[in-house]
């Protein structure tokens, strides 16, 4: 039995048209592009072809203020450690939200061992931030507000265009992770007043190995990567050209079929919660309604935990998640669920389904069939629940 | 005609074992290695399949102990400035030598603007490292010893087992930028006595975008990319699969295939410097006579210039260049040719050929007749030249 891929969150499987492009890429075995001879000057022009691609994406006037990176991780480290260097002796405060990726969390926790210190905005039930928080957050030595464009967990997405009106009236520079909706819902860098956005090419059908890093001109930023001149001179190293041709395509099928995909990602999310609050009772749906991704849902479904969910999901040959693949192993419970109000309990037992261009309709009703009997089973064995059923 | 590429060492192209495993890998369209169900499984064993490779051709014990990074540059900068951070509290002086790549010189340069301290030590005529000077530079507050295992612009290959046995005996971590020995000449961790190693998969026919970094369990070092729990939590970031999946193909190659490589390119040189010293005169041929990488021969070519000798062997099909790809666009004279007491003319007209596997003698051959022709054209029109002539 094929398997349902309810966890494209974790990685987009590749689109056709990139497998193609990086197929004929790996024939072509293309040289450095900064070599000095006519063999690099393909590669040279394959490159800047997905610099364009990948500027159309978000809409980057500059095809420069691209800079390719191995991933969202990296440009997220790249982006927040870049700029806590380059400025370090203006000031080493920074802003951010208590629901960033750890890729936010972990290097921001970096910065505190060297001196860094962090403000950390909540959110709301939803998992939304009040901007007026992040304006009250910012102090004369805050050199850096990092807050991500949607969550990657319960798929909130923040007011970014009014955050950075506040940053740009207050002159600190300010920092998206938008590994989750760039490709996903539509980016405009001027729009969000944004100086620097991370996003990833795995999250819209490219490659896993390679991501991006605008760079508004004229940010202060110390490369992550010293080296070469490549990109700039903004990160050092030969390019990743296969990877970043896959990404180039992604970037372009993305612009291209952006509204298709989010139409078709929007009627499975209703389709799915519709059948969730149908079939299964006590349950939460955490994020925003509406302001969220169109390709994710996330589901407390109290008396029972995730990870035996997933697992006899796993056995009916359904892949889902709890949480951010890059969280696997860690136990603790998601400290996105945590700020949202959810309590332990409830968190632990939470379940991120995400979807794309080859779920239908079918997946969907068959994930349901299945997580409704994987429900019953497992309440069925839960002391929680027993105890809770026996009250009423 | 089909160009005659003499510019390996600007990366290889890809062997056709591992155009065909990158393209089955495109194929199978693999999951996330994190992810918590089945579909990753696959994703994760061949994840293993390929460090098990890589960790075989540099003599790892522990698999662990290899970290994938997205290149030669990222794992330089990792071993740098992760020990450099990781030890800051208990000394900040770094030593190195006259002649590291780029990715080493401008990691230490950066640490610099950071209070970091960096003595160099000096490089004899052919370009080697006295580990006796390397002992004498070590202080109490030093933390980390960065020598590279081969030069490449000259390709000499420096005394890393007996400055490793220098940095043991002092309890100081050693590090050695392999990036062109690595898959070429044998590397062996264990007895380089080294603690961290970095190496680059395009330079032993794998794909750009993919390298290693040797870590010795136990080596105190910071991740340059903090987020996720990948790579044993030393390297955070979703897997760049397909090329460590190229990367994994081209260590066993190359494992396999060393000496017969090695004597190929050994006996290719030998024809190359022999028609050299033949042919030209006024020439110097730079780096050590013996203890030099096989696949590579620096000549500096009096009275004319460099760049005007790879522009004319472009017009004729032949590439080749002058120094080292991420280092093209500077004008300054190269510091490797400086250090080893070339003057700034000579440096200018320095000439780096470099092939490999399917390099053959003919090619050598034409290589000769071309460059013989270029060479007498351009010094025909060196007022330099036409100087030196009038005083014969």
């Amino acid at each position: 039995m094929k398997t349902i891929n309810l966890d494209y969150i974790s990685g987009n499987p590749l689109a056709p048209e990139v497998q193609k492009a990086m197929i004929e890429a790996i024939q072509k075995n293309y040289a450095n592009a900064s070599s000095q001879h006519r063999l690099g000057d393909e590669a040279a022009e394959a490159l800047q072809h997905a610099r364009e691609q990948v500027a159309g994406l978000i809409n980057s006037e500059r095809h420069e203020e691209v800079v390719f990176t191995s991933g969202g991780t990296e440009s997220i480290n790249h982006a927040i450690k870049g700029v806590a260097f380059a400025k370090a002796e203006l000031g080493k405060h920074i802003v951010t939200s208590n629901i960033e990726h750890n890729a936010v969390l972990r290097t921001l926790r970096r910065l505190r061992m060297m001196q860094y210190q962090v403000t950390s905005v909540p959110v709301d039930g939803y998992g939304r931030v009040n901007p007026d928080d992040v304006a009250k957050a910012i102090r004369k030595d805050t050199i850096l507000v990092s807050i991500m464009h949607s969550n990657n967990e319960i798929g909130t997405i923040q007011p970014i265009e009014e955050i950075g009106r506040i940053t740009r009236e207050k002159k600190v520079i300010f920092h998206s992770d938008a590994v989750t909706s760039g490709g996903v819902v539509p980016i405009d860098v001027q729009k969000l007043n944004v100086d620097l956005l991370s996003f990833a090419a795995n999250q819209f059908y490219g490659p896993a190995g390679a991501g991006g890093l605008y760079v508004r001109k004229g940010t202060p930023l110390w490369p992550l990567l010293d080296g070469g001149v490549q990109e700039n001179n903004k990160r050092a190293g030969t390019e990743n050209l296969i990877g970043i041709i896959g990404m180039g395509v992604a970037a372009e099928l993305a612009t291209r079929d952006m509204e298709l995909r989010m139409n078709h990602s929007l009627k499975l999310k209703r389709k799915l919660v519709k059948g969730l609050e149908e079939r299964i009772e006590d349950i939460y749906l955490n994020g925003h309604p509406e302001l969220s991704l169109p390709n994710l849902v996330s589901v407390s479904i109290k008396y029972i935990e995730g990870e035996g969910i997933v697992l006899m999901l796993d056995e009916e040959n359904i892949a889902a998640s709890t949480r951010s693949a890059c969280a696997s192993g860690a136990l603790q419970a998601s400290h996105v669920l945590l700020s949202i109000g959810r309590d332990f309990a409830d968190a632990q037992g939470t379940l991120v389904v995400s979807f794309g261009i080859e779920t239908s309709e079918e997946d969907i009703d068959r994930f349901l069939d299945v997580l409704a009997r994987v429900v019953t089973t497992l309440r069925n064995m839960s002391p929680l629940y027993i105890k809770k059923a026996a009250q009423v």
